[in-house]
């Protein structure tokens, strides 16, 4: 079941859509007590797929703007870098990796803020006072539905709510400059996600296909199966010390070929057009402005 | 001013306490149209040192439960790393730093979720299982006022709402396996708070002592005045492509004398307190458990 935010006469609602993308169901009909945003919904359902029915007829999705499916969080959004084993090594050989590992022993954790996140086809913004070396990185999100701490990994896919597309949007300069990637990771609108979540039933993400496109270009394309560090692992891993709570974000890691690994590097420049897929999610597309 | 978060009978409460630490007042009680936490007070109001007056007689502050001042926060804290040049020496002298950089030639900004923070006097867990190298970092940290993006050098006094003090407890085996130091910096309870904020106008945090001490061993002993990078150039920097927020938390980076810093390293473990103190803001002392 895909879940969505969309925007209807200025409002923000939580919408079911059907497979074929054409019609949509509001929450709020279909469970008559919920009133909220998804954060909400997932703090107040942690099996949606089970226990989400459309009623009645739908509305049409036609012309209906879809924003970021989770655009309000608790705290900042968990990501991993070089989870991807061609990728560690092609963010090796740039030279934009300070650390002496080329594929790591453990999954290097860091975060983004909320205020990164953006909707599947809104602009990212290209900071050119800030930076000069803006980069892609397509990428599986993991939600999380049911909380806590010291997460087994053969419980861990029970903790899923589901899956969504991620742009890692990079600042390598940054990355590079400040040691840690933080800052070169979060700066405003450097996160689009969408186009909805994907309930964890109906999908498998340790088999699925991730490309992305610049301008048409095919630059990224691999599969979930390659990740170094399986949600199992990434899941086991974060919540020995820290407990997970409903809403939390996992992003997986990126495959090889974002534009630092090219020789010469392909930062994206205003106008360019980003366009991430993954099979049994969807689509986002972006354009740099 | 002194502005906390106190228990009363099971609640939350923003108060403002006395310069002898005898008394309060219930924010609530001088600010009568207001009720909610403090992260809702930064919001409301942007320069409390001028806006808030006690009215009539406080009442007694003894016995009463002193909680982190800030505990919900919409975004994790940012947290500053090497920022003090004889920490940044023992820091890459102890193996620990995966960084080539002794001393960075820009800010290392990294983050801790709210989940981490713990009142002034609450106990910090040692997470046997999942680090055996844990260790103390005294800091001075600086709360958002008034928010804003590209905020310029002079100006950036202006956004600061106040002061308080950090353990920026950090696992450091943790730190080092994972490359990027948040899971070291992020286990629950890793970032004791207070014991309360000191607004922006009461403290010059450009010239104010710094002090940890394990077990009544004095480890820590610095000035503010030789922070690196300064928390106008630590505001300038993270604001040049992030959005600040009113109630965002800039924590900004600790002096020599951490427990890595000694051969052979001195660790915590359960049992040993920490206290830290900072001269014009207070004292937190947590006790390892």
């Amino acid at each position: 079941m895909r879940i969505a935010t969309i925007e209807v006469q200025g409002a923000s609602r939580v919408v079911i859509i059907d497979e074929a993308g054409e019609q949509y169901w509001d929450i709020a009909d279909v469970v008559p007590e919920f009133a909220g945003d998804m954060l909400d919904l997932i703090k107040a359902m942690p099996h949606p797929g089970q226990q989400l029915k459309p009623v009645g007829p739908g509305q049409p999705l036609a012309g209906v703007r879809l924003k970021a499916p989770l655009n309000r969080l608790d705290r900042n959004l968990f990501l991993v870098g070089k989870n991807y084993h061609e990728h560690a090594k092609e963010f090796s050989g740039s030279g934009f990796d300070s650390s002496a590992q080329v594929v790591p022993s453990a999954p290097n954790v860091f975060t983004k803020p909320a205020s990164t996140i953006v909707g599947p086809h809104d602009a990212i913004e290209s900071h050119p006072a800030v930076t000069q070396q803006m980069d892609y990185e397509a990428e599986l999100a993991v939600v999380i539905g049911k909380g806590g701490r010291g997460i087994r990994k053969e419980d861990a896919y029970a903790h899923v709510w589901g899956y969504t597309v991620v742009n890692d949007v990079t600042a390598r300069d940054l990355q590079k400059q400040h040691g840690q990637w933080f800052l070169g990771k979060s700066l405003d609108t450097f996160c689009p996600m969408g186009p909805w979540i994907v309930t964890a039933d109906a999908i498998d993400p340790t088999n699925t296909r991730v490309q992305c496109w610049v301008n048409e270009e095919l630059r990224q394309d691999a599969n979930t199966a390659d990740l170094i560090f399986d949600i199992p692992t990434l899941i086991a891993t974060i919540s020995a010390g820290i407990e997970l709570k409903p809403g939390d974000v996992i992003v997986t890691g990126t495959p090889v070929g974002v534009g630092i690994g090219f020789k010469p590097p392909k930062f994206l420049k205003a106008g360019d057009v980003v366009r991430i897929a993954i099979d049994g999610i969807g689509t986002i597309e972006n354009r740099v402005r």
